[in-house]
């Protein structure tokens, strides 16, 4: 049993480097088994197929960077602090992948979204609702902002989407420039987003 | 010479369409000649690679929509004006798009970039030689508004840079949820990012 589990997670391992280097189409199972050095009967024990393991990728990457978000966004800091906390960790993270493999690799679920939300209908769903849940985070802090009046936003949920679109659309060019200065702006366009109190921002 | 040139053409156009649907990591060569209806050694004399000809049909695409791109922020309309028709313009492109194919396809150059430009340094270059001439355009527009006192953001190209961003994460969304009205907040943001005027805000 021992040995078993540790197979699954030198594959999820291995997938998951493997997709942030070169994405889910470029790769075989063949080659996920090499890298991960496991049997490709192991492969098949624990996944039906290329497109279940990318899901298990998906599901691992998404449970860690939740848990992430949730300490820094649901943490006892100002709501609008919490908010920068999280930007700053953002490019911290994109800069450390930086420097351990020579490139951004950038955001996996934004990769995998334009890569492949067309073609496979699983893998679309579970991006929409891994997106989904970023905007309700994010959401929730701004409404808490706006509740201590430190932004005037109207629509909230909006803004959210707003924010996660902007975040999406920096690291696509940090990844492009192999850049994460690329991010700086985040913040200013955030505060500007939120329609955030020029005290707030002078801050 | 006649019958020639209708080859490459049909390459090209075989080739934009199959990678604007799958992206470019899932195409062959093969496919593309079948889809072209050309014979394989036609490809090989217009191409010497799926690079090369995906540098070609990104050139093309690039080509076209630079000249959409110079007519709607080059005309003689008021700068904020100019570009809240490209933005207009790019969603009904998108939603014209989504009515002939059934799905939102997205930004070729968005999805290239993170489908590939970790992958080949060529097509890197050529994506950001457009983004970078995408953010010009869009500089010299807001230079302008600053110029007659619209906007009072303070670095320009920042701020056309972010517009660009969140027009590619606004189009990520578009294409995650096959929905093109992710798209209508994208005027509000713009003007939120350049600091408009309340009294054009409310135009």
């Amino acid at each position: 049993m021992g040995r078993t589990s540790d197979a699954k997670e030198k594959i999820l391992t291995a997938a998951h480097s493997l997709i942030e280097q070169r994405g889910y189409t470029a790769l075989g199972v063949a080659e996920i088994c090499k890298a991960a050095g496991v049997p490709k009967g192991s492969f098949y024990y624990f996944f039906d197929s290329k497109e279940t393991l990318a899901l298990a990728v998906i599901d691992q990457q998404w449970e860690s960077q939740r848990g992430d978000w949730t300490r820094v966004l649901r943490d006892d800091a100002e709501p609008l602090e919490r908010l920068r906390r999280l930007l700053e960790e953002t490019q911290a993270d994109l800069r450390a992948g930086q420097q351990s493999c020579g490139t951004v690799s950038g955001c996996m679920f934004g990769n995998l979204t334009l890569e492949l939300s067309n073609q496979t209908e699983p893998i679309r769903e579970r991006l929409q609702e891994i997106f989904d849940a970023q905007v309700k985070m994010v959401d929730e802090v701004i409404t808490e902002a706006r509740e201590r009046g430190e932004v005037s936003v109207r629509d909230t949920t909006e803004a959210a989407r707003s924010i996660v679109a902007q975040l999406e659309g920096q690291v696509l060019f940090a990844k492009l420039y192999n850049n994460t200065q690329r991010l700086e702006a985040l913040w200013e366009n955030c505060l500007s987003l939120l329609s955030a109190r020029r005290t707030y921002t002078a801050a």
